[in-house]
């Protein structure tokens, strides 16, 4: 049984997802519907690229992963699926799938062209339902991506952000996003900060003497820092809200300096 | 594998759609359960009949549609059975499935009434889990309608709003609902569009020149109107919340003038 | 086919019940995954506790209930797997599952120690994916209770509040949460009330002169008392929000006080 996975930015109030649902039933009666995420906020490509790159790796082998975050909808901008190592993808071209073909270079992208594969009635708003809906489902009955449209080499990408070193030895990084706990979610990777042994951390007017490795560490309302749940470091309040208590979001500088250890 | 929609004003806060899920699979072990909606706002069967008449129609065959905003739970409001050319509709008898019944004026309804097909201990409060929830569950396992309770020819619907035409050959239209994207959802149809050639539109103090066939044509931040992917005209400001921008919502008047061209 | 059901805090915008719904397929592909509620106040254990207890007896028979809402996470606090006469229960050890205890005193408690049956690398962040939702899966597949860790006798509870008389006959109750509709769901039980035959209810500064049996006697905008779907007494605004117009919510006290019936 295939499994399909849906993360959009359409909410749950209108029906918009629930009808994407039946057009994939109505294709591929035994596929497996999961929802990733519909809280996408509106038109928010790379907030959509970083939860779908959280989440995807979790899923078993061969998952499809649809993707709908698309203020394009109507133009020119292709639709795309690729083909990882381990999964498809389908969506729109405009970044989405950033962070996937960063880790995997080698994943086989093919423009959607073929209308056999689409609604008979393609209209101009709702692709979800239209075009990656009917393509996912085809995908989960075996058809080829050859057969879906040409291979394209030229994906559209973001520049993901990474940490920039300083003169002074220091990096500067960026908070992500804030996720439903109000946690900070930063551009700092866990590989970065396991080469520079202790770290302090300036975010905002607040300092942050060290990483811990467990929010059980630390009291109740304590601003800490520590490698969360995707690799990278996050900002948090204990049992609280980070970005509320911090009024800070996306695009947020936070500041690494090396503690210079005695011994 | 039988298809059952769910579409409530429950939220999903406190596990009340998810106790009408267990009761289905207590019935109907193998269905496979779709959520169309659990955000209509508290009451509202309009949206509720709108948002199911979007989707629906893009189910498979012989999908069971319940549906669950009842305001009158507990008094001698009826509990509905509809068996559509397409499809099963299930809910209360308040006007949830006027538009249905619009379409489908053939549509056979039935009362439920036989306490058999329902959980043993009725409340008065929670029909969606005690009446609703079982009787769709039955339906999935080939009920028959007679079996659920008599025939009835007289469903309660409400009056459909319609756009009306004016003295000078205008049409004054209606907002039905305002969409997650805060896109407004009217009265006017593709079909009344179709008839008229070039219309401008005014809505609240603003004045919309033409039709766009797409979001794509105009700038981010601009006021457009374009039919949507239910074939109504709504109204949207490009990647931004029309609802929000105009402070506008359900009932607000819409005016379409047809545009003299000089040939 | 199994099910297994999902109660967490942790909303549907990250993506992180997604994950774990993932992690889940990836080991038993044929279980059947229902949400009961991803809206559970962060970090509110007694509110999950009451809506997983009032959903949970309407799902089939051998239905495992995965909750998790775990302020403790990366602390000593231990995870819980739980063999009741008619479900399982998985989830940290915070008093979660008071209430299932409290009904069910000869459920089977065992800790999670069993590191062969959790995700290879486990964080300290996020344990609904790399602990709880591989056990729950595994227990799908038939693991028994006592491969995943040893038998224990002290899981952890609150004290369920309960009405107290006082010395006037009256009893006080507290307000346990607010649903969805902004009903004030309270501590007060049918049985209570059943020995107590007419009632007046004060809350706030409002008196309400009896208890109904139904929302459909009384007029829209009225504040009614009733007892709800889960058997509890509740303070409703009949179409309306009790919660917001009464400026109430959990620990708010509710007296109760018996009428003399003239005869």
């Amino acid at each position: 049984m295939k499994v399909i996975t849906l993360t959009t930015d359409f909410g749950t109030s209108d029906g918009y997802v629930g009808t994407m649902k039946g057009v994939i039933l109505s294709i591929a009666p035994d596929v497996r519907l999961v929802d990733i995420s519909h809280e996408i906020a509106p038109q928010n490509i790379r907030q959509a690229a970083y939860v779908l790159h959280a989440a995807a790796p979790y899923f078993p082998a061969g998952a499809i992963h649809l993707a709908v975050v698309d203020p394009g909808v109507g133009s020119t901008r292709r639709a795309l699926v690729i083909k990882s190592s381990h999964a498809f993808w389908v969506g729109p071209d405009n970044g989405l799938f950033t962070l996937l073909l960063s880790d995997e270079p080698d994943a086989v992208c093919h423009a959607i062209t073929n209308a056999q594969y689409l609604l008979p009635s393609i209209g101009s708003t709702f692709h979800g339902r239209d075009v990656f809906a009917p393509v996912a489902a085809h995908l989960a009955r075996g058809v080829e991506l050859a057969e879906l449209g040409p291979r394209i080499n030229d994906p559209i990408t973001f520049a993901i952000p990474t940490p920039i070193q300083q003169s002074d030895g220091s990096w500067i990084g960026h908070v992500l996003y804030a996720d439903h706990f109000g946690n900070l979610i930063t551009s700092v990777t866990s590989s970065l900060l396991e080469g520079m042994g202790g770290v302090e951390i300036m975010i905002g007017q607040w300092r942050i003497a060290s990483i811990r490795s467990t929010y059980a560490d630390a009291a109740p309302g304590e601003l800490v820092a520590l490698v969360g749940s995707s690799g990278r470091l996050e900002i948090a309040v204990v049992n609280g809200n980070a970005a509320q208590a911090l009024g800070l979001g996306p695009d947020a500088p936070i500041v690494l300096r090396a503690i210079r250890q005695l011994d």
